[in-house]
């Protein structure tokens, strides 16, 4: 079987750039006992698969220099030499990034497209809502009317951290990078208020007066200056799940800033890093109350989704530039 | 009654001297009905009393322009109009820096100097004993065969926090400023290893040789380029109780360095800042704690006893030059 595929060609030094990767065709073996074939739907770009580019220790393994780069897909099956799935079966797994996959049936998940469109199970269903649930919930333990700041507010995953903070009863500031991201969030996801921080000369002062009481929660996902400026404004006791720090990805040196000890240590504040597979045992219990807030209508979701396997890199380098709102998508 | 005060005589900026303090002669009015009049033992200066010479907000508010400094006091209860205590009583309250002291009964706490010094009430069974066992059990949590680094291992709370980690069955590396200080670590308390961060010319390859399974749990006393070194040795679920920035109080500006955020996300790192008092409804699980452990045998204690009420100041900026071991301390 003749497939597409695309391999990291060299590692970035700073901003990655299409050089960065290659498109190849090669030929797949024919499947054994326990594997299928598969073809592939949606392709998940997302902002840590920068960090895998990259030759240095984190919670993923780097990719490998002339291997495919590897992301969340959604594939259909085509043919299986596993009881497991059979020709149709729609499945999730971590994949590389081939139009035609061979996969052992062990590492793939059936998805059920009737509950949810099945790029869905990329987003809110998947492991960005599972991100903002866990990190949300678990670690900045919000409380009916604490308020809560959100970096990277329109992305994947901060959409639904707002929602969920508007569930708890709390106050929302979302913080994007367009008047058109601040404007879906106040009125489509129901955020109280938005900061463009490209268009706001002074964010920390933009902050200390949309949040008269103090931050409680800063859900971070950009880190770099925005971040500082939220940190500024925290209240006594105040959290930050870290959870992303798109800002400083692309930087090929080590990034300096004011010391933030001396702030956390004042005010008391909590910081946890965090993945979402450190919550892997609680996966159901996260999938089941977000399929629930959807049921109930509680819950929105949005996706940007690029058309054509080949824009898979240009994608990829889009979430850097904050070119999506929600989940950005390939759709092969 | 006639007192000799110390007060506030201006705010530092970078490096406080004994200029920004006055001493005055002054007359005490009468003691009234629930008030006592004490004498003054043994004074304590802290770290965090350095934050209070500033104008600046914190957990607890600053010192104000010519009144008295005011800290930890051991006294000796010279006149009573109060019920609650009679003369030659040892009582222990945040009380201001005069040789004669008029303060209200509700706000002083008897001590049993039988049980231990009457100066030990400032230290290992105080704010400072107090403050290493909340910090390392409910924020480290450290777990049997984990490795502790201990910043500022040689000050009041840096002791303890290395005692009770060895005794969770934890490796313990302490940084100190003087030979003298790593030796009596080792020797005195039972540290497995301490670093003279004075003579080491690389703290992060240091600490990286002597805990070869990474570092667990940091105890951070000191912030700084210290912090940055420990904090490139955590391994993944590391945690910091964040204690003390000593390194930073004297710092007229807004001190710069790398950015933490993307270590402590790409490991799932707990940093947490606290005070003590944050533990006040805790305070008599520690007490009990620490003291049986002391008649025990298993936790010991020392302190820098500096003679002269006239001291107070010197000995406060002392801290900052690291001139004591273990708790510092004026006997008046």
């Amino acid at each position: 079987m003749k497939t597409q595929q695309i391999v990291l060609a060299s590692r970035p030094v700073g901003a990655a750039t299409l050089d960065n990767f290659r498109f190849e065709n090669t030929v797949l073996p024919e499947i054994q006992n326990g594997e299928v074939l598969l073809q592939g739907l949606y392709y998940s770009v997302d902002p840590y698969m920068r960090g895998r580019m990259n030759d240095a220790k984190s919670y993923t393994p780097p990719f490998q220099l002339g291997l495919p780069i590897e992301g969340g897909v959604v594939a259909k099956v085509t043919a299986s030499k596993s009881p497991a799935f059979k020709v149709d079966d729609l499945v999730l797994g971590r994949l590389p990034w081939r139009t035609q996959i061979v996969a052992s049936a062990k590492d793939l998940q059936k998805i059920d497209a009737t509950i949810a469109p099945a790029s869905n199970y990329l987003g809110i269903l998947g492991m960005p809502g599972l991100t903002a649930y866990f990190g949300l919930m678990d670690i900045g333990k919000p409380k009916a009317g604490e308020t809560i700041v959100v970096s990277g507010a329109a992305g994947a995953v901060g959409v639904v951290v707002g929602q969920i903070a508007k569930l708890q009863k709390c106050r929302v500031i979302g913080i994007a990078g367009s008047d058109e991201k601040t404007k879906l969030l106040k009125e489509e996801f129901g955020f109280d208020e938005a900061i463009n921080y490209k268009t706001t000369p002074n964010i920390r002062l933009a902050i200390s007066k949309l949040c008269p009481d103090g931050v409680d929660v800063y859900f971070d996902n950009v880190g770099g200056e925005i971040s500082d400026a939220v940190i500024s404004n925290l209240n006594f006791h105040a959290r930050i799940p870290l959870c992303g720090q798109i800002s400083l990805y692309e930087s090929a040196k080590i990034s300096m800033g004011p010391r933030l000890q001396p702030m956390l240590l004042t005010r008391s504040v909590l910081m946890q890093g965090f993945i979402v597979s450190n919550y892997q045992r609680r996966f159901p219990e996260g999938i089941q109350q977000l399929a629930q807030w959807i049921k109930e209508g509680k819950l929105k979701y949005t996706e940007t989704i690029v058309e054509g396997f080949d824009q898979l890199p240009t994608a990829l380098l889009g979430l850097f530039k904050g070119e999506n709102t929600g989940k950005m998508i390939v759709k092969a």
